[in-house]
């Protein structure tokens, strides 16, 4: 079911991404190429490349299959599902710059090709082409103003969440000791707010009530909790060949993910070494997991993403979305929280 | 009058600012110090500055005056008014990070401060503030939710004129030659657009109709193109002692200001000494000087900037602005077009 929905959803979603991202006549030729580039469209010289290079398109598909279930109609949510994307892209540009990140999904960056200077402004014409997303797709889905307004309001109070969570996620690099609830607040602004809205904007646009807003909401946060935390597990403890990417990368970067701080918090030799000004050589990354290994830092991490794993199945439920599109719903929360297999 | 409408709107837009960047309880610290830093409010260590440092709010200004001028009451504008405040603050902290500006109004830029990564995304805080305006004021403004969602579409076209603008600078840079027509559409995006929304959503926010919503538009699009065609203007030939300014700090960094283009399409000369690779030294900062007086420079941008005043007045006097207000947006413009005196 969910794949036929993808096979359906993924088109519309890209031609109304196109649609808002389409250039008037006499615009800079640079000035949407650079985006049309970070959108998986295009190379850096403006040619069309083939297949989608863009990213996996979870969180419009989130949204309009809560619209459709809601509703049995995606097309009121379509507004909703081109911003939220757009908003998530324009926060991975600016993202890039700030972590000095060369590459993305094997591509280079959009700073790394064009500079930070324009990067940081093509970033900016991102988040304005995010907001313009809801009023130019608006007559279409036949949204009244009222709606328009809401979405609007969500949108710009979860961007404030993920430059929130952006802002800790920085400030923790400079700091020897973050406690594991101050890493939970920052994923919750940088990852779990922006699935939160696109459910809730999925359902708010097919005009569900508020209490089944709620519903959809707390279970797109509890599901971007889940995720963001076996992201971390994964990272240490997956299976390279399944996950497809490099191991323990958290690791080798220091990154004080959430089975490291568990860990810093419990191992005194592990605070020394990640307070090494050297680069981890191969033993101390095997060390560095064997210490989390001690601390029961796999077994805390995976209890916490069991309990948001939980929680997200129970929103869903609770709110029973009806339908093939329910059943879609059902599928892609499975297969988000269950990524090792 | 002006002088009596600025006494009593600047305190109502430095607290409706305040209101808009006040930090939710067990907000991270920095996170709104560094806005409140570049809104002039605190010093780097968040302590309280007295004065206003933080610019001259001409935009929100503008923007309530030409409400009031339509409507009798600048309160139905307090939420435009703070948005376009915000957006002109934002452009300018990623415009300090992108020009590489260690100070603006004598103060160190909040990048030079805080570094680019934290920078940026404090611009992208400041840039999601300026929407939350809208929604965060409007309540007490009593607007209806057409009249929002037209103010926020307003506000977003402005912000892409903007990024547009922004883009055009920063290329110029990299060219060696640029046309005057290229530099006027630059500056539209970049320094007028912003004005003509300040104007536009003040009427609109009035209720003034779609006739009145375009005369009070075109008026601010003519009067950002003046001020900024004599920007350029009193950089080189303006008495410092006046303006306030250092002498010709545009020929200084070889900024591609009106003037300067108009005299390099005119003088090979002045173009051989634009591709030089040193600094220019006093001898040649007058050389360039007396090549711009030779060719006619001054005169072109003075009769350029000339026919944008007069437009900006024939737009004003044709919508005939009424009572203390309209009188004080004809001082207000009178000001702005008479930095010289």
């Amino acid at each position: 079911m969910l794949s036929h929905f993808f096979e359906t959803l993924l088109p519309v979603i890209e031609a109304d991404l196109k649609t808002v991202l389409h250039p008037p006549s006499g615009s800079p030729p640079l000035f949407y190429r650079m985006l049309h580039y970070h959108m998986g469209w295009v190379d850096s010289r403006g040619r069309h490349v083939k297949g989608a290079r863009g990213g996996k398109r979870i969180r419009p598909v989130l949204c309009l299959l809560t619209c459709e279930a809601v509703s049995g109609d995606y097309e009121p949510a379509r507004p909703a599902a081109a911003a939220v994307e757009l908003i998530h892209n324009f926060s991975l540009l600016h993202d890039d710059i700030e972590d000095h990140s060369p590459t993305r999904r094997n591509r280079r960056t959009v700073w790394a090709i064009w500079g930070e200077e324009q990067a940081i402004n093509a970033g900016d014409t991102l988040f304005v082409l995010a907001h313009l997303a809801i009023p130019r797709l608006t007559p279409a889905a036949g949204l009244p103003a009222e709606v328009a307004v809401r979405l609007l309001h969500i949108l710009d109070e979860t961007s404030l969440e993920l430059t929130r969570g952006q802002h800790l996620d920085m400030s923790f690099e400079g700091r020897s000791r973050v406690s594991t609830g101050e890493y939970l607040d920052m994923i919750a602004g940088k990852t779990a707010a922006l699935l939160a809205a696109s459910a809730w904007m999925g359902a708010l646009s097919g005009g569900a009530d508020d209490q089944a807003q709620m519903h959809y909401r707390a279970f797109g946060e509890n599901l971007g909790m889940a995720f963001q935390v076996m992201d971390d597990i994964l990272d240490i403890w997956g299976d390279p060949s399944v996950t497809g990417k490099e191991a323990a990368i958290d690791i080798r970067q220091r990154k004080k993910s959430l089975p490291v701080l568990h860990a810093l918090a419990h191992s005194s030799e592990l605070q020394d070494l990640y307070s090494m000004a050297e680069p981890f050589d191969e033993a101390t990354v095997s060390r560095v997991i064997r210490l989390l290994d001690q601390t029961g830092a796999r077994e805390y991490a995976e209890e916490t993403a069991r309990r948001y794993s939980e929680e997200t199945l129970a929103c869903l439920e609770a709110v029973g979305p009806e339908g093939e599109a329910g059943q879609a719903l059902f599928e892609l929360t499975d297969r988000l929280l269950h990524r090792d297999r």
